[in-house]
């Protein structure tokens, strides 16, 4: 495919390659490649060159170009096409970044209700300007407003004398299309939907949502928690050095600010450590099993908020499992830390006090990694971004505190 | 619908729930459901019960549940199933778990090359044997070798007197029976498809792999990626404690190993840390700093390894840039640590040793994040599972080895 060749060549020839394409160049290819590469060969073209081959583009990938445009560009080549694509194509825009509106296509095939099978099969025959696919027609009366939808072989398996009416599905799963484009992909995945009609405010039909779009949908926003989730922020591979290094610094100063707690946490007990350097060398054992155990109730977590798999009807279930993996595996871990502590440094009491810090840090973990995560989804944050750093955050806190602060209170005050 | 309600409610109600549905209960509602509950479901109904249950569902929902029943029961609702039936699903279950063949629906429709549009619509209004829903007929020969395939919308716009062979697209995309249904899933997304012909190792149509399907797929395997990067096996919510206590020890286990060869490089430096407590202070900062910009490095190469966005094209051009941000962002916050370290413990050799130290480590961290995910994929193993263990494995000890073996040198060969 030419968007895999776009992305696989070196930037100097893809320019040279999309000069060498000239009017052939099929800027769908564009919606293929990384947003950094659209950038790069859309600022490279004129805006004449753009406005003449986006008007034969179906409206939805014309939208996914002319949406990271700024404004001057995407006016100017707006104004360069004709008056009906013009509309739908700022219809489209008009809609929220992200939205089902902005993903839309506008070019669909809608009929009256009292026609027949067959004049709509007549008139799919006659007419030139139809979408490139579609698997479903829509069913509108004169103001525009959905009445019903019907697939294609339902329309292939009836007499052609039925009426449009007797045929159509009434509940049709039409999308807002103010709604968020991972609300429309999940309505698509839970009703197995190859396409859905867009509506206005008024229920009036405004465009089509199909499948494959909303599968690039699911895989974007799979990305982005993956990515988000390893503190990596809006990332493409082909961004250069100074992007990379700069999308990479807000995580890493955030964690640098718990990592300074953390070291002034510490800091508290350098008397003790001063005395029993085995504490030094086996605080990070605890501090490390604890941010372990936490991401790993934090992933889980993070999973299923996204997928709407985890809610008021089950969280308290989920919370008591969460809560007591963390004191199984606690106690499992800090019993063997435990031993290995206590005969590689000849000290009973140092494998007794790493066992309870452990428990302690490992439980805290669990209540961390599923408490965090709940809590910025209430308060509308997206809990993938942020959630790691709080948990790292307290389990390591909670770590060098129980450890540290035990062995004080044994070695010191006896 | 039925599969979240099955969800939400609590474990013996479900059995109350079916058993209160009985014959009414439709299975398509088990292939929505975490695995575990399908499980507790299907364990709790009669072989015979099942058996009337399946022969309603299309064959690829049937498959979805048979294959997780152990091979008796299996075995024994399969006898009870008409030969026909029984024969296609046999066949779907004999392909390998995960492939496109053991995804794929046996119902479609097909047509020889010679009928015309008009004889196939003739044949779909009359036949009452088709598949509940389809967007595309498969073109065939006596012999069931797969000719192409023609669109519903194109059967819908052409006259009734054309051929099917002049309709009918040969480039068809069809998909291996044996081929990973991962794999088959990226043809999908990449090729904009709605359904796909699966062939035999003859090129026989044997079935039909529909998007629906596919979103599960693309869905289940990001799932599995962010999970296992996560540290979490194959896990679901309504997994018990001890299961999903279980299903975690192994990862903390290797993990355990890792911290234990990170407190034994620590244990090196006994000496100096008894005499600089400020270094048992501030080698958390060294380590944990390192591990985040690892895991970073980390998260975007595998993302981009699982989506084919990774391959030897461009390995070498990422790898460059991940060794440029790994310079640039240790040089940044390793002068930042520095600074802060030598005003906190008024000490400027101090400074200068963990800004050597993090900028070292930072450096390692993004070659290990690049490095060990892509020598893991090479070797065949899936890098989201191990990749964390060896990159934090990495960080830690440079970390700790850096910074201690730079203070050991500063401040005791003086
Ligand atoms: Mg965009
Ligand atoms: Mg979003
Ligand atoms: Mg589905
Ligand atoms: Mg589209
Ligand atoms: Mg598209
Ligand atoms: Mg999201
Ligand atoms: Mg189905
Ligand atoms: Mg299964
Ligand atoms: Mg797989
Ligand atoms: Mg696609
Ligand atoms: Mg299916
Ligand atoms: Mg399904
Ligand atoms: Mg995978």
């Amino acid at each position: 495919e030419l968007g895999d060749l776009i992305e696989a060549i070196q930037p100097e020839q893809r320019l040279a390659l999309v000069r060498l394409l000239g009017d052939d160049f099929d800027l769908t290819a564009l919606t293929e490649v990384d947003e950094a590469i659209r950038l790069q060969i859309v600022d490279q073209m004129s805006n004449e060159q753009i406005a003449a081959a986006i008007g034969d583009l179906d409206s939805d990938d014309a939208v996914y170009i002319l949406e990271d445009l700024d404004h001057e560009d995407r006016e100017e080549i707006l104004a360069k096409l004709p008056f009906t694509e013009r509309v739908r194509l700022r219809r489209a825009l008009d809609y929220p970044e992200s939205s089902a509106g902005r993903r839309m296509q506008t070019e669909f095939v809608a009929v009256p209700p009292f026609w027949t099978v067959g004049q709509t099969i007549d008139y799919m025959r006659d007419e030139d300007d139809l979408p490139e696919s579609f698997t479903q027609i829509f069913v509108i009366d004169p103001t525009f407003k959905l009445l019903g939808t019907v697939d294609l072989d339902r329309i292939l398996r009836t007499k052609r004398q039925m009426k449009i009416e007797t045929v159509m599905r009434e509940t049709s799963h039409a999308i807002p299309a103010e709604m968020d484009q991972e609300e429309a992909a999940q309505l698509f995945e839970q009703y197995d939907l190859l396409s859905a009609a867009v509506v206005d405010e008024n229920d009036r039909l405004v465009g089509v949502l199909t499948i494959d779009d909303v599968v690039d949908v699911i895989q974007e926003e799979a990305e982005e928690d993956l990515l988000r989730l390893g503190g990596v922020g809006d990332e493409e591979l082909s961004d250069s050095v100074i992007e990379t290094s700069r999308s990479r610094v807000p995580w890493l100063a955030v964690n640098l600010v718990t990592a300074f707690i953390s070291a002034s946490v510490i800091s508290l007990f350098e008397g003790t450590i001063e005395q029993v350097v085995a504490l030094a060398i086996l605080m990070p054992i605890v501090a490390g099993m604890g941010g372990n155990a936490g991401s790993q109730t934090m992933t889980v977590t993070v999973r299923a908020l996204a997928t709407r798999n985890l809610d008021i009807h089950n969280a308290w279930r989920v919370a008591r499992r969460e809560a007591g993996v963390g004191l199984i595996n606690g106690a499992l871990f800090g019993t063997l830390v435990g031993v290995v502590a206590a005969i590689w440094f000849r000290d009973v009491s140092i494998g007794g006090i790493i066992t309870t810090a452990m428990l302690i840090n490992m439980f805290a973990a669990a209540m961390a990694g599923i408490t965090i995560p709940v809590l910025l989804h209430r308060s509308g944050t997206d809990p993938a971004v942020s959630s790691a750093v709080f948990v790292t955050a307290i389990t390591d806190t909670t770590g060098f505190l129980s450890f540290l602060g035990l062995a004080t209170w044994w070695f010191m005050s006896g």
